[in-house]
């Protein structure tokens, strides 16, 4: 496998990278075919993980009783959260649609067992988050291989991981890590809601990349790339 | 954007989510162009974040004390953490290239900063660990990107961080989460290396995922899926 990509084979990549959205409002009433589902999900079981140690598992939820439970504990978490900021910020929090549980055809609960193949994990004495990190990295599989296959995705996290585990059935020592909401959707929106509503703006890239140490912009050894990042080419 | 995947398209992110890997062994000393790194870096900087938040940072670190203060502090941490496992697995262990820091062109510590946009994040009120999970996401973007532009990239997680954060210069407030070597390979392996060497087996699909609740394996709003997902079907 040292073959290159082309140049469409790139294109569909980035495109999913560029494309990807996290979605809260377009969920359409279709249902999610299961070959999509199960390609969905294989492509998250093929993230990297620490020490191979495949910490993750995918709970798919249809259950109207379950997705019940965890809108009303979306809607405690959002009124107590909303108590932390303050106006005018507070009203357009409480604005802003942040979840689409029962709208979307399938909820997804990814856990993280850190007991698999335990208790010694390669990579994993050192840093013992590295395992959680490997759940992310599956998420992030998925949350992309939705978006090829015209899937939309939410990650509601405004909720309680108390309730999500009582309502679960979940063991004692397994954490939840998200709870995803999935459908197919009318339309990806060209930029993150809060990008558009004016909540946050995006970062440039300049912003967020530094040359051997921390906060260092500038570096002799780099600088044909701190140019290009200024400059702000569009790669894609 | 509402516009489907050609087969070509899906194609191509289907190829950089299977044939990604973990790399350690295989680079070689063709350095990476500045215009491919900071299209990885772009790609990156586009994954998904907690209240669009995007609190993470990249380090790029091509100088040599710098990499061989970290290869000083893998093998510590290896050597330590060896005591942790009784033989044979300790010699097996032992044994394995478990890091490319010195041969590969580039090292990148990717941080992530709760205090970017802070103190009221969306979505991470509840669930602190929210922005970690959203610079996760952001590593496996730059992993995927890396891939389809034919760098191989190791992640090492037996090193330890105070070591990195010192030596990085990173604030108190700054968690290192990732570091990362990234260079181009001469292969990359079919199978996970842990894999091949018979240390861990890939799990199948119908261990990962239940329905409904933890360990659920058997529902009947899921035949169909239960069917696909035990018959092994290869959806790549």
């Amino acid at each position: 496998m040292t073959e290159n990509f082309t140049d469409e084979e790139k294109q569909g990549f980035y495109k999913a990278i560029y494309s990807r959205r996290d979605v809260r409002s377009h969920f359409i009433s279709k249902p999610i075919e299961d070959e999509v589902l199960s390609k969905i999900l294989n492509a998250a079981h093929h993230a990297p993980s620490v020490g191979f140690s495949q910490p993750w598992n995918f709970i798919l939820i249809k259950d109207q009783d379950t997705k019940k439970k965890i809108k009303e504990s979306f809607e405690e978490e959002k009124n107590r959260s909303s108590q932390l900021v303050e106006e005018p910020k507070k009203s357009k929090y409480l604005s802003f649609k942040l979840e689409g549980i029962l709208e979307s055809p399938v909820n997804l609960c990814v856990t993280y067992d850190p007991t698999k193949f335990g208790p010694f994990v390669i990579g994993r004495s050192s840093i013992p988050e590295a395992g959680l990190y490997s759940v992310c990295c599956a998420i992030q599989n998925l949350w992309l291989s939705a978006r090829t296959e015209n899937i939309g995705l939410g990650w509601v996290s405004i909720l309680s991981n108390d309730t999500l585990k009582e309502t679960l059935d979940l063991p004692e020592h397994v954490i939840p890590i998200a709870y995803l909401c999935l459908g197919y959707v009318d339309e990806f929106a060209e930029k993150p809601d809060l990008e558009t509503k004016g909540w946050l703006p995006r970062l440039e890239l300049k912003d967020v990349v530094f040359f051997e140490k921390w906060n260092d912009k500038e570096n002799k050894n780099w600088e044909k790339i701190q140019k290009m990042i200024k400059e702000n080419l569009d790669y894609a």
